[in-house]
């Protein structure tokens, strides 16, 4: 830990939630598979999953970049499912279907140390989700996964993507806050390191399984960052929560 | 209630929150007689509540206007605290103890019925505010009273107040819902006639004591509000939660 950090003047938690909180992959992996075995669509699921995850940060730079208008996660969702089916020849799904497919994202499951080190944080900080998804899919999954959040916010409020500096400030300003008064906890050192650019302090909680058993998500020491946890167990017991 | 309304296609209510679902004329008589007592500051303190209150509409209404630029609830209940300390003629207070006093919208205690209504309908519906309150008011008084939103909104997304139109198509929007899968719940009929103009579905809940033993709130019957409620108990079992 970072010796320079006064847990004292931390007010507020505000964490990334795809990778960070819930474990994306094995739930579309789980989901899916079994779509696939009521519909007799053979696919490799985990392939499947990781198309639709690196669809995502080049949609949203695309919005980033003002390439495309403002759309929100479900859309760009969708956007990339579409183009999946036909990829991996997902053939015989109706709309109803696709919709609900569409929406594993609402119902992605937390990493099992979630929900207990959550409410542990949560007696002494403010807790908010500050996620790219947008508003309606973090209230969902929150209230399916029973996350305790305090505040949900989202990119969506400031209409611009992490790691635009837009979606930081905004957040500090809703809540009331300095930037030195939040604290980002993120699994991804991109999204620290803006949070860094507009004051925040940051916690960096490793992931090692976000892309399955065979990924390589970059868990080097960073002591640049305030904190490094290895779970939100640790993490809340870092901020003395 | 409204014969014509299918409970079963309402998602979320969106709640008002001051008067609605927190006292604040008890709260602010209270914590100020404390405060009177530890200063040695003599002033009727239900005439200071109910003038505090009194002035807040007028203000948001220049803002709405636009004849004040956009100001958040905090900066309103300031602005016309130090207009009140000059004509209560209350003396004495540091810049601290200002503060601490206007902060007193974020510590308003709920009606004894609130938390427990709440909770029942939460496992039904999505819970959100709808409130001219700021987001982190609203976020610190849910977490000093446990009041279980699962999202809080205010009318700083939209920058707009209440009963502007745009505070509840924002709401509906973030929401991922159509106005009809909305309701409103208030205590006030223009809050609901206005939520109702744009599609939502309404609930009154009537609020006796809101300006006190004295007061004579609007409590009136109205056919066009779907339903109408006692309480949050009474609520929660007339949409079947």
């Amino acid at each position: 830990m970072n010796r320079n950090i006064k847990i004292s003047s931390i007010k507020a938690l505000a964490f990334d939630v795809f990778g960070t909180v819930v474990d994306w992959r094995t739930t579309i992996i789980r989901e899916c598979t079994l779509l696939g075995k009521a519909k007799g669509i053979h696919v490799d699921w985990a392939q499947f999953a990781d198309a639709w995850r690196a669809g995502y940060a080049p949609a949203m730079d695309q919005v980033r970049r003002s390439e495309l208008s403002w759309m929100n996660i479900d859309s760009i969702h969708r956007m990339i499912l579409e183009r999946l089916l036909i990829e991996f020849e997902i053939k015989g799904l109706t709309e109803s279907e696709k919709y609900d497919l569409n929406r594993i994202w609402h119902r992605l499951r937390p990493w099992p140390d979630s929900v207990r080190g959550l409410r542990r944080l949560r007696k002494r900080y403010v807790l908010a989700t500050l996620s790219n998804g947008n508003m309606a899919l973090l209230v969902n999954m929150a209230k399916n996964a029973g996350l305790p959040w305090d505040c949900i916010l989202s990119s969506e409020l400031s209409k611009h993507y992490k790691p635009d500096k837009e979606v930081y400030r905004t957040a500090a300003d809703l809540l009331g806050l300095g930037p030195e008064q939040v604290m980002m906890v993120a699994a991804h050192k991109d999204d620290l390191n803006a949070a860094k650019t507009v004051g925040f302090k940051t916690a960096f909680v490793v992931r090692p399984l976000e892309f399955g058993p065979a990924g390589t998500p970059d868990l080097s020491a960073d002591p640049s960052f305030d904190i490094r946890a290895k779970d939100f167990i640790d993490l809340a017991t870092k901020l003395e929560a």
